[in-house]
Order: C-alpha cells, then sequence, then structure tokens
C-alpha cells in the first residue's frame, strides 16, 4: 500500500501531509467524527476554505486519514514482521509489534479500536473502509497462525481463527485497562495471555 | 444496589421512571455522550422543561441512565449468580449471563464498553462513576476466579486476576466482532476462549 516516491513533494503536497498528519493527531485524540474542517484549519493557522482546497470534503479528509493510518500501521507492525520466519517468530512479532504500538498510543487512542465503537451503528464509507482494514489484518494474523501450526509450531489442532479471534481480544482488553481503567500492568498481562494462549 | 419499594409509585415517579427507561434506550443506541434533554423530549412528547423538572440537569440524567443500567447488569449478572456454589459454578454463571447479555446487547450496544472508548479521555463525574462500576465488575470477577482457585476447581497456580483479565478481553473480542465486523460465530468463538481458558 505504501507509495515510494521518487522525487521531492512539491510544494502543495507538503502541505497536503502536513495537514494530515495534524488530521491524523486530532482524530486520535477526538475520534474521526471528532475532524472537522475548522478544527484542523485552526490548527493548522490555515483558513477553512485553504483545508477544503486540498480535501474535497470532510468525508474524503476522513478516509484519507484512514489510509495514512493503516499506511503507518503496516509499516510499523506488518511488514517488519513479514520479513522473519513463517510460523511462531511472524505471530509473535506481529502480536509484539502490535502490543507496543497500542501501547504508545494509550495517550491518544487506537483509531482501528476507538472507531470500531464509533462507527460500529453509523453507515457509510468509513465504517466500510475501517471495517475493511481491520478485516485486513485479522486475516494476517489468521493466516500467520496458520501457518504457525502447518509449520509444527503450534499444535495440529490448533483453531487459526480462534487464535486471532483471543489474541484480538487481549489486545482489545490491554487497550481498554490502560487506556480507560489506567491500570499499569494492562501490557504484562496481554503479554501474559499470549504466552499461555500459544502454550494451550 | 436495588432499591425495593414497598409502596406503589406515585405518578412523578412513575413519569420519572418512564423517561429514565427512554433515556436509557436513547443512550445504548446513541452513546451516553448522544443523551440531549431535546431527543428525550421529543421521544416522550414532552417539553424540554418538563424532563428538567425530573433531572436536575443533562449530567443528573446521565448518572441516573448509569445507575440504572448499573442494577439492570447485577440482577440479571450478578445476583442469580450469587446463588450458585461458590468457585467455578459461580464463575461460568457470570461468564455465561454476561455473554448472553452482551449478545442481546449487539443491536443496540453495551453502556460498559462503549461508554469506555467514549469517555476513556473525557474527565469528569460520568466517567468516574463509569469506571467505579467497571472496576467492581472487575473485582467481582477477580473473586469468583479467586474463589474457584480456593475450592480447588481450578489449578493452584492460578493467577485470578489474570484470568478476569483475559475474561474481559473475549467479551471486548465478541462486541467487537459481533457488532462491528458482523461476525456469525463470534458467541461461540468467546465461549470456546473461556472453556480453554478455564483448561489451561
Amino acid at each position: 500500500m505504501s507509495e515510494i516516491k521518487q522525487k521531492p513533494l512539491r510544494k502543495g503536497e507538503q502541505t497536503r501531509a502536513s495537514i494530515l498528519e495534524a488530521a491524523l493527531e486530532l482524530a486520535s485524540r477526538e475520534g474521526l467524527e471528532g475532524l472537522t474542517i475548522g478544527a484542523l484549519a485552526e490548527r493548522m493557522g490555515m483558513s477553512k476554505s485553504g483545508v477544503f482546497a486540498h480535501f474535497g470534503s470532510r468525508e474524503d479528509l476522513q478516509l484519507d486519514v484512514l489510509r495514512l493510518y493503516h499506511q503507518q500501521f503496516e509499516q510499523e507492525v506488518f511488514f517488519p514482521s513479514m520479513l522473519l520466519p513463517r510460523g511462531l517468530p511472524r505471530l509473535r512479532s506481529l502480536f509484539n509489534r502490535w502490543i507496543e504500538r497500542v501501547s504508545r498510543e494509550i495517550a491518544s487512542g487506537c483509531i482501528y479500536i476507538s472507531g470500531a465503537v464509533e462507527y460500529d451503528d453509523r453507515p457509510g464509507p468509513i465504517r466500510d473502509q475501517l471495517v475493511g482494514m481491520v478485516q485486513t489484518w485479522q486475516r494476517a494474523l489468521q493466516r500467520s497462525a496458520r501457518q504457525s501450526a502447518d509449520e509444527g509450531h503450534l499444535p495440529s489442532g490448533t483453531d487459526p481463527d480462534q487464535l486471532a479471534f483471543e489474541m484480538y481480544g487481549l489486545v482489545l482488553a490491554l487497550h481498554h485497562d490502560a487506556r480507560f481503567i489506567r491500570s499499569p500492568d494492562a501490557v504484562q498481562r496481554a503479554q501474559k495471555g499470549f504466552e499461555r494462549l500459544l502454550n494451550s
């Protein structure tokens, strides 16, 4: 998904990229629905029409923010894990990098997790794109769990979809307890849960 | 927490109770922040000042809605489970009744779960009350897990807080997959995860 730019960004592209970065920060904190052109313009010291010139509509902006989030997630969590051997090394790396990312996001909030609650009954293009991205990620976890069983790194009776479901649950519990309850040991609990999951 | 009323409700109390029921339904669907006096008045066919007469402020109304939700949760999930023998029978009942309740709430959403995302960085009395209620529930799970180990129903090395954390994760994953992804087998996965949790 990541586009490799050969040439340096032109001025317009640079401005667009910095608006998008600010929009992502705002959306992480306030939710995608809290992302308004007005708040963004204020933050950038631009006029609303200046922001509109770079994004056709608020919805286009929200969709672009989601795409940027997804790219960053892939670059931090998915791609580096794919460099490791198939099976458990890759699965462990997917989980650990995911945990690491969510831990860093505790101050702001994870757009996949808070977006799931924000858009669970709000139909439309944003929900559709968000569901697509989360499903892509869930399928990556399922595939890697299946490969771990195929490689003999996990017992042959392993249900990869079940394993992926439970991994997701551990990360949701981490996000919930760290961000909402402010529990100090949530990361450790998620890691311990993953080890138990692999050993059972 | 449930108050037992000896006398039939007076007219004012009846009206207040039906406003509160409607408010709870609205908050389950739209989130606690989506609960406005205006929307509620419209739904009840009352004037805004008529609604205000029963609740001092919007925040008081939100807090009362939370209390009602908590009472219902206790009556459906907690109290009936306490009638069972300490240890695993009670722990199983807490989990199964919780799953059952969340499954019925899939159409509307669970206020504890969506509230956690809504209020994770919104300080104030609503957040405080919500955190208190969720922690009360988490402690009930931890206590029941501890008793299960004490009764010898679970291996002696069992970490009750870890078990409760993972149970919470399974229910969060169920809510996420059923409500956001619309996955048909989320309930089954949560149940399967719980069995694996007890057997590992």
